[in-house]
């Protein structure tokens, strides 16, 4: 009889890596994947003879626990900028995918039983990063300017446990919702206020379709307690496992200490090859591309659930990101919709319940636009949509 | 002031990722690197342009959290018999490099305060990936055989809350030493009897100088009780950090929760390139080339310390493996020793204390002879062999 830790009676399955998603002949409107028809395959395979030629024996071996200096310093001097932040090298570190940097700060900050003030709903595979450690969410609402200031000072007040706060402010997953300026300086202002570290979870921050991304949370942070997460797996590829978060030096120190404890390292030729393609190429101008492609996906798919689904389904307008969150009529529980979706419909969402941190209302779906063509996108909504109308019309008789 | 949880009050530096390991000049017997002469450089420049064209989407995308199937399956099928090991696809789940597979392992087995049963001294590295848990040490004497199995057998009798019992049985770290076979398959049925899971550490197992690797742990494992981490790091290159673990499925389901949590996936493209070598290339014959570099260098190496060091010097005699285990006159401190080493003999050596769990003499040190020229070994080990001299002298005056 194995005698397992606490943590690991804790775990908890992913609701995104579902293996019946991977049926054949499915739309898949369920992973958060990026399209791969604008990965730089074609610039990796151009840069990587010259980079294994002067720099292959260094690619291929043990590197720094923070991550390679180089690809740090353009992080902090190029990238940072963008999104309202001034950061030195020291403060970035390389993590496998933002994951890694959820995990780590649920392994800095969290007791068992201690509290996370979270957007509700939000990214359930966060709370598969932060579930071995016990945590007790506290949710805080949210309108179509992000999370609410009122609520979250509430919060604050009433839960003198509470450890972190965790915040998408950017076309946010699930519900694809931003979080206002105004509300971005405030989050900043009441973390030092209470005193609780923020944890900014930014992969989509650059994927603002219809107008100029807005600073990071972290760039109105004066004393050090937010801790802003990056990731390069939606901007070029997720392959590669590399994102980087930016904190203050001593919050540093530590998640230094847990990334050389848990993992030594980032993967150095997957550095080498992200450092080289940001001295080569022009990231803003790949960047534009990548808009490009969502935007039309994203209304395409706002198009098809106006036309294929019954007026009484409610859905949020992104924009930009990866992400709309759909509310069907109550009766319709999407936990049992997804077997008949999959089977009759051919069609992959992901439930909403594992998003909810309390409340769990069964009605919501999340569909992702970012790897499905416009003709999966129709054919696909069209399907599910027939589905859902049929559901609606069989509750009526 | 910022509230840290009880685990990252316990995070540990690394002994071995020193800092001031990396001034220039020194000569590094320092860190366990593989010889980047032998990283397979060229084959990754030929088989990457194919790559690329035939699986670039693939290759960059997300990817299954297990690892790629046939990345597993010619570990299970091709790899794991080389250790005497009959083992399925689903039986091998891909790690961030063995030390994942360690910090993994702590997370499933050790609350607060269990036990660990471990060699003496062991892997401080394993000490770092296991010290947020908490763990209480046992150690186990260790003679030329490997562990000793009655001080094992007391200690499992001793001590009803250990969770853990960790080896390395191959070349150990840092001793150098090899378990015997007797040993192994006892070792197997003990922990079967006290049904205690072995985390087998295997990253040096394959490169056995002097006759035939032995047989893992893993392969007199009946009832599942041991979980033997590979790793390719040694055998190919540790910057694709790509190690696995070879576990039953009761434990298997688990570790793949704890990776899906913590970290989603190793690299995609790191696993594409060492499927597309191990397709293309002899890997036999690639460690062949291994064994003969580092079984010249290891010579080298015991030459020079019998040839430059007092004659009250003792060290191990590896069969295999990187390391030698040095034990000074109990008069001099390694830990002091050091600073003095990279100013005044150019020559860095990581200090015996922190692998050991118990007694910690202060006398000892760990020498590396896999990534210094036979040269850089004569350079360094004269300049080290004199200051050792020039201490042992000075004691006596």
């Amino acid at each position: 009889m194995i005698k397992f830790s606490q943590q690991a009676l804790r775990l908890m399955p992913s609701a995104i890596r579902n293996k019946a998603f991977n049926a054949p002949d499915i739309i898949r409107f369920s992973a958060g994947q990026p399209a791969p028809e604008l990965f730089p395959i074609a610039e990796i395979a151009d840069l990587m003879p010259a980079l294994l030629l002067d720099s292959g024996p260094a690619a291929l071996q043990y590197a720094a626990t923070e991550g390679c200096h180089a690809l740090r310093e353009i992080i902090a001097d190029r990238y940072m900028p963008t999104c309202g932040v001034t950061a030195r090298t020291g403060d970035i570190l390389l993590t496998a995918g933002s994951q890694e940097g959820l995990e780590m700060s649920a392994r800095l900050f969290i007791n068992p039983g201690d509290a996370i003030i979270c957007e509700n709903p939000s990214y359930t595979g966060a709370f598969g990063a932060f579930a071995p450690y016990g945590p007790r969410y506290v949710p805080v609402s949210v309108d179509d300017n992000g999370m609410c200031m009122d609520a979250l000072e509430m919060a604050l007040k009433a839960n003198a446990d509470v450890k972190m706060i965790y915040t998408i402010p950017d076309f946010h997953n699930p519900t694809g919702i931003t979080m206002s300026l105004a509300r971005r300086r405030q989050l900043a202002e009441l973390a030092a206020q209470y005193q609780v570290p923020v944890i900014e979870d930014r992969p989509y921050g650059d994927l603002a379709f219809d107008a100029e991304p807005l600073p990071a949370v972290k760039s109105f942070d004066r004393e050090g307690w937010v801790v802003m997460l990056g990731s390069f797996s939606k901007i070029l590829c997720p392959g590669l496992r590399l994102a980087w978060l930016c904190a203050a030096p001593a919050l540093m120190e530590k998640y230094a200490l847990v990334k050389g404890g848990a993992t030594l390292q980032c993967g150095t030729l997957d550095q080498y090859i992200v450092l080289e393609y940001l001295r080569r190429y022009d990231l803003t101008t790949h960047i534009e591309e990548l808009k490009a492609l969502y935007r039309s996906r994203r209304n395409v798919m706002l198009k098809c659930l106006k036309e294929f689904f019954p007026a009484a389904v409610r859905f949020t307008s992104p924009q930009g990101g990866f992400f709309i969150w759909v509310e069907l009529p109550l009766t319709i529980d999407t936990n049992a919709l997804l077997p008949e979706a999959l089977e009759r419909a051919k069609t992959a969402f992901v439930p909403g319940a594992p998003f909810w941190v309390s409340g769990r209302p069964h009605n919501f779906l999340r569909l992702s636009y970012s790897n499905v063509t416009e003709t999966e996108i129709e054919t696909g909504l069209k399907r599910l949509g027939e589905l859902v109308k049929a559901k609606c019309a069989a509750r009526k008789l």
